[in-house]
């Protein structure tokens, strides 16, 4: 009895078994998606190219074989073991799959930079007493409960109004007056945004998110000491709709309209409330949050309609901050919760990069500084205080893991760094777990190895075994005798065997990776050539160099200089900022000097398009060499 | 089958016949309440006292029979007709009953007075063009939209935003510009808060609304020209609530919380598309509305508490204006339809004053100026450009027909003048339809006879037929002959005989009932001596007297000044303004001026208590009595 289009699926993880709806799922990738709690990477979006989406088929239930693609994609041994693309498999009603278990923490420095300044929270809470009324003091209950917060007025919905009456009478006083919490938000002016019964034991709290294309970060800052008490990371629950902010605009018009909204927005919403709860804080006592993210991030956030990012001329729906409430955008942590978006440049320099300039002070300086956030996009501000200047480059996610071979997110495996010493190499993984793929700073690290050893040559080839034994130095010889392997009929490099590895797969590096670095750090070097250009000095000019994002914390500055992502005479002058954007957000929080800066830093900052930049062009087939 | 508690009764009336559910109602007229199609007027709030809340029981279905209470209430004949009070009568399956034709037009004047000032609408529309984005030219779409409309900046909801970037490319263009149409509100500054495809033809409108206790007015305003295209009064759907205020708020704790709000917000919903619809107006393009109506009205439209307005130190929620969206408070008339709630000043002086006060202009002149709106309460304003002085009488609704055994609303069919010639009487009712009952200016008339005859003394006593006719003009003997009778053992006047009256029963004027105009003319009496005394000057002073309200519109001014409602050296220095909150309401959507002296009135007006009030107590009492 059962119909094509009547399909239930059942999935299993190491978390257990659930049945989920498939009947309207084109692919069974497709009908995982809506559930956010299966974290499936699809750098490619689901179209077919990637080979990232596997899911182990144990009951096939009726449905076809492997495709040509999936044959492409997965190994023999692996098609014979039921592994097969999610994107490519047609659902059928009956049909059992396991899915691997991923790793969902992102590891990020998540401590904050200190941000000294007068403590202004955005957000406050304190116990006020209004007098009581009388036939001579006959003020509302909002003009009240105003006064006595020491605000300048209310902003409350109809729905936030209709409870004040009975707050502000709950907690008892021998006279009569109104005893209770004033939740105040501090931009320009205090503005009451809501009153609870007096409780002067709450700890009430706020919230910095910063939303990567790639991870999502979250900060739980102490509303009455502006201490950060703890942070999450994740990554981001999008990866199923693409690794780049492109792919994921796209798969709007393929998958369930709203669905990759729907992903970040319960994501955020449960990790707020996780870190609320592991630290015994009411949801109630959660007041608001300050969120930044690339412009992208920030429309699927409010909803709004992200097509026109994807194509030039690029143009965004919205730009401006706007403070909404948590229930207009589905974030459902607190009734009265409030969410503050910070504004956003264009569609390629978002709230993020304000946030991260904003934190770096760099706009405060005489010093010359260049900022760098390499994630998905790499996007490089230019400037001191007299001027700023910013662009964004596509550098596509090689730095995040996403398009390479083995690579992975920051999460607790990945290979974050790599040499070698004779004929051997070392490596060390996230959280020291066995390895179980290669992250940015892995990439990194791994490409210079090779760069140095001239298995990979300064156009980019990576040399076949015999060629490269002629090359590396002697004592290398018989490491890359062993670890040279070809894949796709192209050489690759091994970095951890097989027999280390917790797939039993080795962890290679392709000829296709070290093309997908090369692309990536061509773009990012030919964008900072063409601010320099802009600027009118050369690489020499700069004091400082910053790297900000994720990819920024682990990273080994003297191998981004090796590769020429960074220019090769700023090395020592270059520092690691950790997540500059998650700072920028906390600030915002805790001081009012940051939130003009904010505005600061946006209307200052000059926006550079690249996509028509005859320099950056130049500057791009240029950067395409690796140093010699 | 049946079980008690699940009821369900068959309602019939004129236009046809509706099964409800009554099964969680402890009375019929509670399951009424919740279709405000059925208007049944029920002033004592459901507490059986009013004997107002009439039905015809078809099919009792087992219920019990009349009580006491109705016994008193209900003539013999009718009682045997099957005529019942729905505030009495247990609901039980399978009843029928049926409703009598009841009038909900209201006839108030809805000509607005003309506001001569600078046309600013708070809404309007126009057909913009924004240049076609390009590489050059990357701002965002809100930013273009606020650009072309002239706008500083916009205020739109997230859902909002989402459907902005495919209305600016809806209308094809040649040249890649976006031609659509800004919605502006101008009140400070203009904000953009929405953007609709270009349709240069669309007439749009905006509404100003004015919620009276008994009566509600809608003005729908041509937002190009400021034109009023059309007016609607209703009776306020409130009406099974109570016929006062207090009686309602009271309601709330006896009835489904929030029915009282329910009943308001969809009359006006459905008032407004209405008008809209008759004018082929599509809700779309309805920008919004400006809302007056007393304090405790307001707080039902936005589902404020309204406990703490009914008893003593009457503590409203919340008194300052604010801004929605119509679907924030069930005022589901288009997408983005905003609604502009003005201030108010105290629980019983609210923003329906201000707005008559602002359209009288007296705190603009020199003159000395009483402002009396006799509606449920009495509010009294006194002042002029050098200070403002306000206070409320809880004058009760007499003077609206509702405590007035046959009063009425000004309904069609409602006897608005009445005179005597010798022995015979003149009347005439609203619309010129057969007599259904008096409103308030018929009762001021009718009284006015009665004391001019002597059948009133000045104490208020109504005298029985055999001492009646020996104070009567001799040539009135006959007509007092026939027409005094006698109702709940005392005096009443025949003002229609039952000939002459579409229910067969004669429309009568009691004892009881010229208790009700005296006491509610004592208080009005009383509220203006201790805003006078407060000044310092005696009814001599006063240069202007102003009547306000759907009262105001029809009341006799002589007969006014007989009963001692207004003082008598002023009667030919008082005019009516007719619907002067609905004036003010309208000139604040098209006025920027208007909308400054909202503000500067509000501000401005210095708020009298009466009920802690030395002077209005001794005033109150010395205006018991009717002048000799």
């Amino acid at each position: 009895m059962s119909r094509s289009h009547n399909a239930t699926v059942t999935v299993t993880t190491s978390s257990g078994e659930k049945t989920i709806d498939a009947s309207d799922s084109s692919h069974l990738l497709d009908a995982l998606t809506a559930h956010p709690e299966f974290h499936i990477p699809a750098p490619c979006g689901g179209v077919g190219t990637c080979g990232r989406c596997r899911v182990i088929l144990v009951d096939a239930a009726g449905a076809p074989g492997p495709d040509a693609e999936e044959r492409a994609h997965i190994n023999g041994s692996a098609l014979d073991a039921g592994v097969r693309l999610a994107c490519r498999v047609i659902p059928t009603d009956g049909m059992v799959i396991a899915l691997p278990d991923l790793r969902t923490t992102a590891y990020t420095k998540t401590t904050l930079q200190r941000f000294s300044s007068r403590f202004d929270p955005l957000f406050s809470a304190d116990t006020v007493s209004a007098p009581a009324p009388n036939l001579e003091d006959q003020r509302s209950e909002v003009t009240r409960a105003v006064d006595a917060g020491g605000c300048s007025r209310a902003d409350l919905s109809p729905h936030e109004l209709a409870g004040i009456s009975a707050t502000l009478r709950e907690t008892p006083s021998d006279d009569g007056s109104f005893v209770f919490d004033a939740i105040r938000t501090t931009s320009r002016e205090p503005v009451l945004i809501g009153v609870r019964p007096a409780s002067a034991k709450a700890q009430r709290a706020m919230v910095a998110v910063d939303i990567g294309t790639t991870t999502v970060a979250v900060y739980l800052i102490d509303c009455r000491t502006g201490e950060m008490i703890d942070a999450a990371s994740q990554l981001n629950a999008q990866a199923p709709f693409g690794a780049d902010v492109v792919s994921r605009i796209e798969s709007e018009s393929r998958s369930r309209r709203g669905a990759a909204a729907d992903a970040i927005r319960k994501q955020i919403t449960r990790m707020i409330r996780d870190l609320a709860e592991k630290h015994r804080i009411f949801e109630i006592d959660l007041l608001g949050a300050a969120v930044v993210g690339n412009t992208t991030m920030i429309h699927f956030l409010l909803g709004l309609e992200t097509r026109h990012i994807a194509a030039a001329p690029f143009i965004p729906a919205m730009t401006d901050a706007i403070v909404v409430r948590g229930s207009e955008i589905g974030i459902d942590v607190s009734s009265g919760f409030r969410v503050h978006v910070l504004p956003a440049i264009s569609a390629y320099i978002g709230s993020d990069i304000i946030a991260g300039v904003t934190a770096s002070r760099l706009f405060r300086s005489k010093r010359l500084t260049l900022f760098i956030d390499i994630g998905t996009n790499g996007e490089i501000v230019l400037g001191n205080k007299t001027r700023l200047l910013a662009c964004s480059t596509a550098a596509g996610p090689a730095f995040e893991g996403a398009t390479i071979r083995c690579g992975c997110g920051g999460i607790a495996g990945a290979v974050a760094s790599f040499s070698r010493r004779r004929a051997t190499t070392q490596y060390a993984t996230i959280a020291n777990e066995a390895p179980v793929g290669i992250c940015g700073a892995g990439v990194v690290d791994v490409l210079r190895v090779l760069l140095d050893d001239g298995v990979v040559d300064e156009t980019g080839r990576m040399l076949p075994v015999d060629e490269a034994l002629e090359t590396v130095p002697s004592d290398a010889r018989t490491l890359y005798e062993k670890r040279i392997t070809t894949i796709d009929a192209a050489p690759a490099f091994i970095v951890v065997p097989a027999d280390e590895t917790t797939s039993g797969e080795p962890i290679v590096f392709t000829q296709g990776d070290a093309r997908e670095v090369q692309l990536a750090k061509a773009a990012i070097a030919a964008g900072v050539d063409t601010l320099l250009d802009e600027w009118g000095v050369g690489p020499e000019a700069l004091d400082r160099v910053y790297l900000a994002g994720g990819f920024g914390s682990f990273i080994d500055i003297g191998a981004a200089a090796r590769l020429g992502l960074i220019p090769r005479e700023s090395e020592r002058k270059t520092r690691s900022l950790g997540n500059a954007a998650g700072t920028g957000a906390a600030a915002y929080l805790v001081s009012d000097a940051a939130r003009v800066d904010v505005e600061k830093v946006r209307a200052a900052t000059q926006y550079i398009e690249l996509s028509s930049s005859m320099k950056f062009m130049e500057a791009y087939v240029e950067r395409m060499a690796f140093p010699v």
